[in-house]
């Protein structure tokens, strides 16, 4: 059953989760105006799905029944690069959409129980299968708590002074599990309706109770929810941020049982940093079409500001070119999203995992390149952006008259559109909002050397190694022993798999 | 006589200016909330020059008077130096302490005064040093407005549908003239004294009444500032532009007469562009010192964090590399100020003016790298800020100590501080704030275009034509007309003035 | 029928065309020691052909037969994926294979001469036709002659002081057309079977006679082809490029007669622009994909040389993260190739066109980050490429022996492979040859200016625009003449081919 | 005494030093045509000296006498930036003047030799004085040979399986010490008089064998100079670098002895690692100078270019800025050495040392932006570079007349102008000599990685953290031992030497 936005809303009206924004409690998450930018930006990803002509990309058949795309799990190619456009196309009215990374924990998570099951004997993908039923039965919309509070950073999680900076097993109980301890980062924490709880890194055998997965209910006994507001409600120069935003949460755990019918690792800690990367490389190739939706928002708002300015992109080469930089930047990026769905992989699980190399390239050009994209869209917009008179002013009889005179462009372009653009501007670059895009978008999902290492973790080097051997004519080595990193991917660089060519003389 | 701040706020209690802000007229400029964090950085400009320990930079000499650095014309290279390292001292304080520009602008009217008196026959240069007398012995403090409305920017001053979008002359009377129309970007403009008028842009003689410089008290009948709060006042999260901060002003002008003891350029349309880029020279420069202290800051604060997150640069080579990237940005275009300072030249009228060249490479690098500035500041702070519980939370009962508890990087650094960093990171580059520092930074001064241009203008190209021609033994060339821009300056790389060489064989 | 390597050379043997190389006539081109790495790289796109378990990319199949990869039109999007992979195999083993371009451009005739019948009705498609019949029986190779000589480039090909600065029609004959003009940058030009006579701009009426597209045989009377040495045949130190290169040539067209049916466009001035950019979006896709191999080689060469100097990159994170920088472009730019396959459009004429946003894209990026390539391969290899004793000494018994003892890195590697390593990143990088690659990425196939205006040309920015202004609430504009460039092409994010969103409201 | 060029190549007739080139043996240095480009570059410096008109920079007073300023040790700020404008004219002329390292490592020497008396009360000062007179007196050019073999990377010197893979003393006799190993990178070693010998790196005391500095003349029995062509000496097409060169040589120490009187470090292993890094300062800042000479041959030739294309960058806003760019590269990077020079520090030996921030700053600058500016002048030039015909073909009857007549650019500039410029361009960037320029400007002078280290010793990050701290208003931290690096240098951004403000409040 596909949820409508209205519909959404009301659901999490029957919910009552222990929330706070701005150290007040929220006494109804629907109906918090400070979350409400949140609420709207999540119903989008609802309403879409209902649109009988986005239904190609909006939603995903799943055992006979279409899901919302969101959450479901991708398992071909051609379903990462519709999950690439849906996420486009909602980010594309929304900033950022969120809901997309409940969908990229739960495609991991179908991997990791697969793997896991099949390692140890567990029984965790049949678990994962009935709360999936659930999840797509009741359309609901999931958050993920994976970035630990991580105390100091010199020090693994079971050696901090304080045990919980990382979320932890503090009791096992015959019925489940019970966990204390602080997540942070919980993109749209407060208005999903249950957290994916996932570890984030690689644990030794002492940090065994530090490997936990789960899902929590908002709800959940000692649970408490610790937010930020949705972008810029109530302001009236957020033209933009005050109806689309997105609310970033704390975690804190205390003592919150979770039955183990929702846990999915538990103690299993050679698999924890696994199953990390396995969320982190669809989550990356998300983050692309995320990221691609705000630029075309700066493109277009660009484009208006030149035209409302008096100016002609074909006349001006100056500036034109500084358009097609931020072309040449989000659809660049936005490539390697496309090219890591083609080349996508089929792990044992059935999922069609996000190819590693191309999902992290995107997200590194992506995570420095946020800031080029503010840049060029100041460039576009020129100086007006900082000295807009704010929207106080816009009914100030003593200035209004003619500050709409004195500051129009174009004359045939009126001021007040002039000022909402270079006001959307300044809202999506130039803003706590503007300032919110670009360090989630150079820290979200792991920082930028995270993805350094998962490119040099993947990337076929040893093929290219053997390539250039070959062509000194020195394909046989001493020593094996001694070669550098030599994963070998032969026909890495062919999708119909063939295989790396033969040496061969002039 | 050199005013403390105190006495700065008092003089400024003395005036009655008819400014808005937010919508809402300003009763008393130094006692209103929304610009205190103006007034205090601007404040901060007086109390230096105070202190006899920051004397030799703080203070200039000026026929047997010491006055403040930021007001005084310098003479040789080494005060434009040490001007230089005040603005850069400043700004650490304040993150733009707004009161240069208004030296600028003196410097640039003596270099034009001298000059249009000695073409035209005028007496501008003696009225201005009547003006610079009071200035100094008042001690004041200057805005610019040099920025007009702009209008339709395909279309010159006197051909625009509304003939006021830019600052133009009404009447001239027997005792001043009348001014009307719109400047905008104005710096500081609500807690200065006084407001220079300059003109913005090379003038055709059809704009002849668009050429207009003068000195304008801020209380001046028909004078309506529209300015944005300076920083964000209030705001408990705003750890450093809550005390310090920067307002930006539109200016209406209606019918604002100014006596002619007060005028510098009346309808001599042909030096207008010359005035606006000498103006630009001496902004440039200084621009260069600001956005250095800027750096600063972030230098400081990315330190202070990363030891507040249990990073010890000096075993993490990868984040040490983006702090080295930092500074490398901030010295790299504070070399070019320095270089300026140095290579500075005299003018006719006796002011040093900055190396062109210098000064606007130094400008252009730090107009597009202050993006660069913000990514590597975020970069070396972590996630942190995005998921920052704000300052309402450290006092909520339900969540303070836990938070607290949880969130606690390294054991020996309280939670406190580290949020306080944090805090301060995102008040200089994630928030409003942030985004005034980096749209000032680019189009402050000029557009990154204007800046290219003046180095166009100004690079000898000629001089390195010559060389390669000499080199490829063709020092002789048919046609002269036909040669590129032939900028020459013989012994440009060269302070002693030496000649270019002659031509040698091997 | 699929000719070997050897087939190809004896078929090079069976013409005589008029080539210069450094002056000198050649006798045989297969059998020119100048002009052997050009015939070599050309050879391997035959061999390839024929092993069956490349067969799925270097073979494509047309009309019941199977043709060189090369030579095959692009009928799917799945064919222009495999012909990268296919280009990008060639690059690796080659530096450059050259034999592409012919593939582009016949693609690209296919188009033009279908929609020049359609609006002219010529039946210029059935020659070609004939044409490509003949040329895939034979297995032919074909060199592109499009960019012309240009002359003063202030002024259009008939303006111009010398009339055949640009290749012209200089007589047309019952039987065909006479040529005479000069192109250039032919790469491979002395080695192939035929050359593609292309426009290379836009004309106008006053140029008929520069539009002409046409095939004619290297041998043909009146063609001359001053070409460059293929590599740096016989330098014992160019360990790749003694064996493998290209040579570039001009040729000058004297008179030189062409039958009718080997003419494809031969005064329709209006279409000329139209193919040119048809062959540059063919072109820039396959450039993509051959500067990734060459990528490879860099890659597997810097890889090789961190070993050979006793570095372990997976310990040393400075030059790790320069290897990780290094695969972020060759990656980042050939997932633009990769998009530019999976979004092409078809034409009418049957040819799958590439993206031309995406093409564009990768290729303005590879233009110029070749640079940074050269600059990440020496930061990896240190600085023993510019001290390195030549191969000379090598054999020096007076030096060798101390030598080799002395510059040995590791031990367990010896100082000939340290060496040969070396030796390999300065042929490629630091060398004639080096210099090669980086000036033909950033000029080949057009300026950065006309990448930049392609992607202009063909963005939807309209939809961009259309979406903000909606996100404003401002879905009707009053004016629509005075709309931006309005590229509208909806679903354009959407494989699918679903429509633009409906306005909704929150 | 100053020479002539003519006098220098005379004094080096008089040595027979070993030196071999391309595995032949060199008769007589001056007199060999693989080497007289590098002759004629050094020679420059001889002949600029004798200039009266340059005499201010190219010559020092020291000690009543007037010396090259290439050999003088700067006393003052002035010096070092006479000294700056000094190399940065010569390279103008020669590409890369070579003489001024041996300027550099004798102030390294005063400054280290000074500091080791002091500490370890030896009498190293008094015998470079002696030195110094000599050099002087005979007017000498010096290399340095520092950079060792290095062996296996991971290991240091004395735990190498070869041991002579660093030069080290291997024999102390009464009358001085026997050296034996390996030099490498050694500019312009086999055209200079002698060699300076400076260890590279920190040292342990297991180490101490490979502490010595000494200089050794270029004869010294058992010394081998393997040493690679000087430029491109008798190839037609090298406009430039056949004429002007820089080779550079393989120093092999076989139990080369030298006297007492020419050793100024013989085991002091402690203050190894300190000679080394001040040599890094006064390299890094003159190699700042030279790269910027090289960058004026760029500007100048790219200039040319654009005007033999027929191109008016005065109305090509694109390519302007591209100029432009180049511009801002080699000026910003300029300033760095300006920067340096003027905020010198006086050594307690007398040395004024260059400001290691700026100094380091500028060469990192540099070390990677010399491929940009070949970028950028391969951009500015257009394509021709690669399609040149050679200069074979000039004199080819069968096709001078015709390529002169259809390559011509505008009519009035003649077609060997406009191929001669090209010509030059290719040498300067994409030729064997190009790919010279980029490697010995990233790895000339120590790794990107040995300045960002020095950067991060020498920041003075403590007054930055100290001034974040008290604008926190949290002057006081409670641990002092647990605080990041503290350098502080108050007054640092202060010439006059200021003291850092105090805390003060709003």
């Amino acid at each position: 059953m596909l949820m409508s936005s209205q519909e959404y809303r009301e659901s999490l009206r029957r919910h009552h989760p222990r929330v706070y924004v701005n150290g007040r409690a929220v006494e109804s998450v629907p109906d918090e105006p400070l979350l409400a930018p949140g609420v709207n930006a999540l119903g989008v990803s609802y309403d879409f799905a209902l649109r009988e002509d986005l239904a190609p990309v909006m939603r995903a058949r799943v055992a006979g029944r279409e899901v919302n795309r969101m959450m479901a799990i991708p398992g071909t190619a051609d379903d990462l690069l519709r999950k690439l456009e849906a996420v486009r196309l909602l980010c594309q009215e929304t900033g950022c959409a969120q809901r997309y990374l409940g969908g990229d924990a739960l495609a991991a998570l179908r991997q990791a129980t697969h793997r896991i099951d099949a390692e140890e004997g567990t029984d965790y993908a049949a678990r994962l299968g009935a709360q999936l039923e659930r999840i797509w039965s009741e359309d609901l919309a999931l958050g993920v708590a994976m970035t630990d509070g991580k105390g100091d950073r010199r020090l693994r999680p079971h050696a901090q002074p304080n045990p919980e900076s990382h979320l932890r097993i503090v009791e096992r109980r015959r019925d489940g599990l019970v966990l204390s301890g602080v997540k942070a980062i919980i993109t749209g924490g407060p208005y999903v309706h249950e957290l994916v709880v996932l570890p984030c890194r690689n644990l030794l055998e002492a940090d065994a109770d530090y490997a936990v997965a789960a899902l929590v209910p908002l709800e959940a006994e000692g649970l408490t929810l610790v937010a930020r507001p949705a972008g810029r409600p109530g302001e009236p120069a957020a033209l933009f941020s005050r109806r689309r935003g997105q609310s970033t949460a704390v975690a804190l755990f205390d003592r919150v049982f979770v039955p183990w019918e929702r846990v999915f690792l538990a103690g299993e800690w050679q698999h924890a940093g696994w199953l990390t990367r396995q969320y982190a490389s669809h989550h990356r190739h998300t983050c692309i079409a995320a990221r691609a939706g705000f630029g075309d928002l700066l493109i277009g708002a660009g484009a208006l500001m030149t035209e409302a300015n008096g100016i002609d992109l074909d006349r001006a080469p100056n500036l034109r070119e500084r358009m097609v930089e931020l072309i040449k930047i989000v659809e660049g990026f936005y490539a390697c999203g496309v090219a890591s769905s083609v080349y996508g992989h089929a792990d044992p699980s059935g999922v069609t995992v996000p190819d590693e190399v191309f999902a992290n390239v995107g997200k590194l050009l992506l995570s420095t390149q946020i800031y080029d994209m503010q840049r060029l869209a100041h460039h576009l917009s020129g100086g007006l952006v900082v000295t807009l008179p704010g929207p106080e002013e816009d009914h100030n009889p003593a200035t209004a008259g003619r500050l709409s005179e004195l500051l129009t462009g174009r004359s045939d372009i009126p001021y007040e559109r002039r000022i909402e653009v270079a006001r959307l501007i300044e809202d999506l670059t130039a803003s706590y909002q503007g300032g919110w895009y670009s360090v989630i978008s150079l820290h979200g999902g792991g920082s930028p050397e995270a993805m350094e290492l998962e490119i040099w973790r993947h990337y076929p080097l040893g093929d290219k190694v053997d390539l250039v051997e070959r062509l000194l004519e020195r394909g046989v080595v001493a020593d094996p022993a001694r070669k550098i990193t030599r994963n070998r991917q032969p026909g890495r660089c062919c999708a119909a798999g063939c295989q790396a060519p033969e040496p061969e003389r002039d």
